[in-house]
């Protein structure tokens, strides 16, 4: 059985969860796991409450660990707790994994040194804080050397939809991930163009840069803040 | 403010509810309703357990209807105390809206007589059980007569995040819909092709046809008696 780790944790953007989630869900030797520090509800960005089915604590070992992003992101990027049980856990993974803003909480964690990554493409520049280097792609496999975890990561939000068939058809073989394509009808096609800074319409991507800018500015201080943290940490031996 | 409600039940495809729930969420002018019998915890198909936020009893007056789809539609087929509910909530609706098999509820429910509407590949072709007309499209919208909803559906599972974007445009304007596009990174690139019959390998799509043709019959027989308790609550005048 292949288990693999989905962080659920306050304020993640549900999407960036729930498409990798329901991909990866029933595929033959895939158990799924809904991890956060409790059991008890988690509220996502859109306030939708969702219940974890393990902790930290009793988590049993995994071999692909997926973390998502969203608002929530910024608390997590300074929480020794998550941190350290993001160390930890990275140690026996096949696989280590982000979708959207996901990626900046492994950067901070010192899990991406050096490691090529994607990210929501606003944010993506800030997985280089944490010594990882951003690349522009939708979904992003980084093999690393003999004996680490291969880094997965996907971009913004619904990019978690084609990062997970991608790793379905690392760990079931393509087949089932086309299989389960099929099934999720997966053959998109936006009604219209604006799913990313190359196609969306210049003031709509003009606006959208000047809205998020405080957004992506705070972030980069949360993100060296908790690369700060895991130096102590590692320091300390953690 | 334009109530969207959004049909939480217990087996629901959770990608089916998600996907328009965070693509609508948030939109100005748009207030969303996670809407179930009670405000108790419900088990998506993965078994992840939601909290819808309101009732059928408690809901406010909604604008906008979303029925999605996924394995518990069987039970929600013979419902009446559901198919009771859609047909009152439906008459002063603007936008009766299904995902995926969701469009079976409503066909059963006696709303899509006459009406054009998709639903999840394999299964659209219930759709005429009900009187409705099935069509092979991600995104297909009915405006109807004078006077009545227009009846906006989306393919299988993901294509509810196309439909969303498509209602999203229609409830707040297309700079709207295209700024949450962008900011949901929605620029699909599946990292292969299978995900609906035309461009899966052939032999994909005959293990899905073979694996799924009790769940075809199944269902039919379950539209088939939703349509005739549709028939004897109407012969009451419910």
């Amino acid at each position: 059985m292949i288990h693999v780790g989905l962080l659920l944790f306050p304020g993640v953007q549900q999407l960036d969860i729930i498409g990798p989630h329901d991909v990866l869900t029933g595929l033959p030797e895939v158990q799924t796991h809904m991890v956060w520090k409790t059991l008890d509800p988690v509220a996502a960005s859109t306030g939708l409450r969702m219940f974890p089915d393990t902790t930290y604590a009793s988590c049993p070992p995994l071999d692909v660990l997926i973390v998502p992003g969203g608002g929530g992101v910024n608390a997590l990027l300074t929480d020794a707790e998550t941190l350290v049980w993001l160390r930890a856990t990275s140690r026996r993974l096949t696989h280590l994994c982000s979708v959207c803003t996901g990626s900046l909480i492994l950067a901070a964690a010192g899990l991406l040194r050096g490691r090529r990554a994607t990210s929501h493409w606003r944010f993506r520049e800030l997985v280089a804080e944490g010594g990882g280097i951003p690349v522009a792609e939708r979904i992003v496999t980084d093999r690393g050397q003999e004996g680490t975890y291969t880094v997965m990561s996907g971009g913004g939000v619904t990019a978690g939809i084609d990062f997970a068939l991608a790793l379905a058809a690392e760990l079931v073989g393509q087949d089932e991930a086309m299989r389960k394509q099929l099934y999720l009808e997966y053959a998109p096609a936006p009604p219209f163009e604006a799913g990313d800074p190359e196609t969306a319409p210049a003031h709509i991507l003009q606006q959208s840069l000047e809205a998020t800018a405080p957004n992506v500015a705070a972030r980069r201080e949360s993100v060296r803040a908790g690369v700060a943290m895991t130096a102590k940490l590692e320091a300390e031996g953690k």
